[in-house]
């Protein structure tokens, strides 16, 4: 097993069956055995519904929080919302923009999907 | 503060609520202040609409260049299109084709973020 | 000319026009003559549909293989389809998952294009 990459999904779109298919796509990524990976998922917009405590996703968004995948909200999406941190899943963090933390990740060498 | 980080928007698509919310997320990269950034935005396709003078999105547009980033055409996309180059706002430039100019950013240490 | 440059298109999506968006994207690449580059197609989901024999866009699919464009399918997606390896165009490869791929590459120093 090579070195463990470093990833970080960008998940900018509200609708349900966009969030589960990205949600699929980091399962898939952290049962591919050939590559030692630590992953993060970065919300705006949209996106940030998906980790809401009563969305369709929690559960999955739960199970992936609990393999050690970073689940981050961007502090611009969430002061625009009518939520608060509260109304997301245990483990989700506030980042301070979406985009500057996935420019920093990507300028730290992590790689960049966008489903 | 960090030294700079580069990083490339790509601005494919056309809708005019696409191009909004493009330049609201460069605006918010632009406005954290935990990091240093330099961006460029490049549009190819249904993309370059929102650099035309007289598209919704000109305002924002100016005002982006304004504060620096780069907006950048994609040269095939504008010969197949019924515009010039003059039908642009201000400070717009033409690169060799937008894939290309995103693969070389990306080799010189940009990130890439695709909204 | 500088040296050659990787660069892997993520083609996520199985509408026809967005494969024809997409490979086009990718001729644009090749013929920009101001980078040297080797490029390689990361097709799942419905984006594994662009590379059917059977497909509209088989014949531009063979003409990038012809080129030297690597054209590569997820395993996860490929299993969970009705259609088997001989169903694509010749030349298309396996990999143990897009996301893994996608994540190997740019560890390796290749560029992110997503359409």
């Amino acid at each position: 097993m090579s070195k463990t990459q470093q990833v970080v999904f960008h998940l900018p779109e509200g609708d349900t069956a966009y969030g589960q298919k990205v949600f699929r796509n980091v399962l898939n990524l952290l049962a591919d055995e050939t590559i030692s990976v630590s992953v993060a998922v970065v919300a705006n917009g949209g996106g940030i519904d998906h980790l809401l405590a009563t969305a369709p996703t929690a559960e999955t968004a739960r199970k992936l929080r609990e393999s050690g995948v970073e689940l981050l909200l961007c502090s611009n999406t969430l002061e625009g919302s009518e939520h608060e941190l509260d109304d997301f899943i245990d483990g989700v963090e506030v980042v301070s923009s979406a985009m500057g933390e996935l420019t920093r990740r990507q300028a730290n060498g992590a790689g960049y999907i966008r489903p």
